[in-house]
């Protein structure tokens, strides 16, 4: 465990609960436990250990603990016109490693969730192929099949902070992004059995819900590492993440990661439909928009604290918790500031590191109980290096709605409360 | 994406969806799909391209799709003699990838699951210390913590199968197993904290349940990786995983990640409570036992086809799946075989390789029609070769519970159907 940092200072002091030191410790001779403390939460017996608890076979699918009833995907109740086309956020400022549970992945439909039965499903490969198919999902599952971790944002995800602090929390203003293990069949090996034809080089990917979503997609992308996903976490997809089979084009914009896929077509130009003209395009300040900005740009974000998730023990020892990805690699470093950006100092890393996956870092430190201006900044592993909101501005104008992926500020007062600001 | 096998006979035959041989492509236009086969499930409009479907935000905490309601933990009913202590299976044969689900985790209970809220937990270290200490959950939550994705198996997996195949199906031959990540503190800080005494050589792990579940662990185990973990696949531990805490003892016997971690106290030798003597040693054909048999060997299980996931599509291309995992380290390797054991084929690994881990793998071939009798076998990173059961007998016996990590086989019958047999 050679990532663990070591402290030179104790925490005893800090803590909560009542830490003798009366040094009362027996020698040579095993001792029953003696009561340490007056604290009463560990001198009595507590009711857990005197009661049979309930038992879990009447669970079979198991469900997080009752006093866990407030880590829930939570949606912005004025962003969209009707809860048929909607928006439920992750709750980062809860979640801890790098792994979304399934039931807290964020999500984004159009005309509700589909509902569609696996054996009813079909997917079709057509346009300039040798051989038009039709795939049921027994027959997908008889192609060889991967398993990838990678984060999936939506291009619209911190969109509402272009011109400036809006909303109070990291689960309103990061948390269109989940990351999950997909299994699923590469796309490649689709592409290969229908037989693309050499003058087709793109594809348009469409889903079977009423909304009926289709992006534009090069074929070297979907040659790529695009994989045509079954499953998410070891089981099958949630049915709001498309079930029974989606389409994941890994570290590029989550609207390409058409739910519900139902058709592939090769072509040899894009479609340009609305969800690569009217949407997904980013309007800049002299009134032209680029468009195709598919890759994901590196992002970090300071998870704990932040708004959700004061700091309620007071001064002294002090966890700082974020996340970090880039739709281009890896992340090989986060940086962290507690002043803004006066002094900045090296995150820790901790768990695997993943390809166009999320990334999760710490950060500890002695809180003096004076207030603090938090920031995280990541480098991905093609040096690129995330930039603050007032650089993206110079560049991008404040009038596009996508890849807003600047440096977070969160100002922390001497309550330990956190609020969303911006510094100059 | 270099791990994917080559194909070189085209599915396109087998496929149960209809694959359309006019070669009705069209030349360097785009467009519009027609309808490549007359499978009314493609030609004509389904229900849920017409209406909207229901949303999602009243689901806060997402569930599966209906369509999946038969993935659950099963309970083996007579293997206990009441539901307050008993066991629930993880359903191995359904999922796929190296996470299990946090819902479908596999779970062990002695007196039903405790209900302790996590502010008044308590974790007290105690006896031979320089400072016995009292833990609040948020003091805990104040140590830096880590993120490790460790299996879980119960000693007595694959227990029932000692003197023969009996459970028809791998969720009950194989399924008290459970690979999440956890985020934890490590046990090596928290026992710095408390200062451990030159004679402190060993601990007991108690747990806060009616049962009181307690269990020895050597010092050296307890510094090198063990966890105080309170996080599993990113949210808060579930109640019948011992929210709020547990201890992680990676690799080791899962009786010994002590649930609703409650007290841990360091001792100068092992207790030998009832978990480690009447329980968890290994009874030998001469009548002595072994004890403190607490690694996990190297093991491996085909997961599909197997009892309940038989073959449904007839002869042709077919993919079979299983996983492998050692408590010793990784698994660069796994054999499998189609023949019981006449000739093994190198099994193709997908998804990360990480220690003490479950693994993945895949073999695809092409089936013939005729009976299979498969098996896997498992290499570890020490070089230990999962063993056969009549390798297994000739040394202990055929009377102890725990540690059979033998290959296991399926026989494959002309309709696909899998039974679980022994080959001599």
């Amino acid at each position: 465990m050679t990532d663990t940092p070591k402290f030179t200072q104790s925490r005893r002091q800090f803590l909560a609960g009542a830490a003798v030191a009366t040094g009362a410790a027996a020698t040579g001779k095993l001792v029953h436990a003696q009561a340490a403390s007056p604290d009463p939460a560990i001198t009595e017996l507590q009711p857990w250990q005197q009661y049979l608890g309930p038992g879990v076979d009447n669970a079979p699918y198991g469900v997080p603990s009752p006093h866990e009833a407030h880590v829930i995907r939570r949606n912005v109740e004025w962003l969209t016109a009707d809860t048929v086309s909607s928006i439920n956020f992750t709750p980062l400022h809860e979640l801890e490693g790098i792994i979304t549970p399934n039931g807290l992945c964020f999500e984004r439909h159009h005309s509700g969730v589909a509902d569609i039965p696996w054996a009813d499903h079909r997917l079709m490969i057509n346009g300039l192929v040798d051989t038009p198919m039709v795939f049921t999902m027994d027959d997908l599952m008889r192609f060889p099949r991967e398993n990838r971790t990678y984060f999936l944002e939506c291009a619209a995800n911190t969109g509402m902070e272009w011109r400036g602090a809006q909303l109070n929390g990291v689960q309103f203003t990061h948390g269109m992004i989940h990351n999950v293990v997909y299994t699923g069949v590469p796309l490649r090996l689709l592409l290969e059995e229908a037989g693309v034809q050499t003058n087709g080089t793109w594809l348009l990917a469409e889903g079977a819900d009423a909304s009926g979503m289709t992006r534009s997609i090069p074929m070297e992308k979907a040659l790529d590492d695009c994989l045509v996903a079954t499953h998410m976490n070891g089981e099958r997809l949630r049915a709001e993440q498309g079930y029974p089979v989606r389409l994941v084009v890994p570290g590029w914009e989550g609207n390409m990661w058409v739910k519900w896929l139902r058709r592939i077509e090769v072509g040899d130009m894009p479609w340009h439909h609305r969800e690569e003209t009217s949407k997904y395009t980013d309007l800049l300040a002299d009134g032209q928009a680029r468009r195709f900005t598919w890759e994901m740009d590196a992002k970090s974000v300071i998870t704990n604290p932040s708004p959700q998730a004061p700091i309620t023990h007071g001064p002294g020892p002090t966890v700082l918790t974020g996340v970090a990805w880039s739709g281009r690699g890896t992340i090989p470093r986060v940086d962290v500031t507690l002043d803004g950006g006066i002094n900045w100092h090296r995150a820790r890393m901790s768990g695997p590191s993943l390809d166009k996956s999320m990334h999760r870092f710490y950060f500890e430190f002695e809180w003096d109980g004076r207030p603090l201006l938090l920031q995280s900044r990541a480098h991905d592993s093609t040096g690129y290096v995330q930039p603050t909101k007032d650089q993206l501005r110079a560049v991008r104008g404040v009038n596009s709605i996508y890849h807003n992926n600047g440096i977070q500020t969160w100002a922390i007062n001497e309550g330990g409360q956190a609020e969303n600001v911006e510094v100059g």
